[in-house]
């Protein structure tokens, strides 16, 4: 499938909703549970997504707008949330998330875009030149991933519950 | 994690809004996508669960109840929602999901569990002996594996668009 600006928009724009919909009101233990050592929590999979809308996406868009190629993005702290999240609640985040991709998305529709302008280059510190339709569709990716990777570490915690029907899930296995 | 009634209930009752607030409205192309032959789309997907409201989860609770061991449960077919969902709109499986999961947490929470009925028996017809513990925490696994399944698979359309980045996303290489 082809990147398209508005799909985007409209997936972008459902996370916020689909994660209180799935974490609103549940004990810690499902909240709080991960995949291990240096794993994310559902906790801090909300506080990673809060730190990307304030340092990646679109400041990283405008970026490419802005210096093109000519330096490259300031790296992005995938591990940012264990500090800024601390002392918060999960309510709390949750609508922090859900104002910043607000006014995140109200400003991406608020430019007029050219079809050109998907192909602009920014140069990313590690993975080198990338396309501004590289960068928004992996935004789209990116929800999406950690939305499976919050239901993945939720299912995990039963999976000594499940008994013989372990074997049916593979995805608890990875 | 222990499994408990209460949280269980809950999760199960947040599926169909999830899905609803992931897929309403969306392109076909998102709705359809797949991950190859004999693959779910999130399409696929919906339809699964719906089967599996109507002849797995509290079919074979009340199986367990009723029968215990003394005859295996009917077997479960997986690729049933290919003949059902046939000429349905999504919207019209999603209004059907979350009608037949009413119904049937309403019929969970209305029994009067006692701990020790959690540890009665069924027969698999694959997997031999099952608790009912394991046959409801699985049902909670399957809802949340399905829901990553359905993000995954959405995720992977674009996976052409991402450019370099899909070196940072493992899950969409499985």
């Amino acid at each position: 499938m082809k990147f398209n600006l508005t799909e985007a928009c409209s997936i972008l724009e459902r996370t916020p909703a689909l994660l209180d919909e799935l974490l609103h009101d549940l004990p810690d233990e499902w909240i709080m549970g991960n995949e291990g050592p240096d794993t994310f929590s559902p906790f801090d999979v909300l506080g990673h997504l809060i730190h990307g809308e304030k340092t990646d996406w679109i400041i990283r868009t405008k970026w490419i707008l802005e210096k093109g190629t000519t330096a490259p993005f300031e790296p992005y702290d995938r591990f940012a949330q264990a500090r800024e999240s601390e002392r918060k609640k999960l309510q709390q985040l949750l609508e922090e998330f859900s104002l910043l991709r607000q006014e995140n998305l109200a400003w991406l529709r608020s430019q007029e875009w050219q079809e050109e302008d998907y192909e602009k280059r920014g140069l990313h510190p590690v993975l080198g030149e990338v396309t501004l339709r590289n960068l928004l569709s992996t935004w789209v990716v990116h929800d999406l991933t950690h939305i499976a990777q919050v239901t993945r570490v939720m299912a995990k915690q039963y999976s000594g519950e499940i008994g013989p029907w372990s074997s049916f899930f593979r995805i608890l296995n990875f």
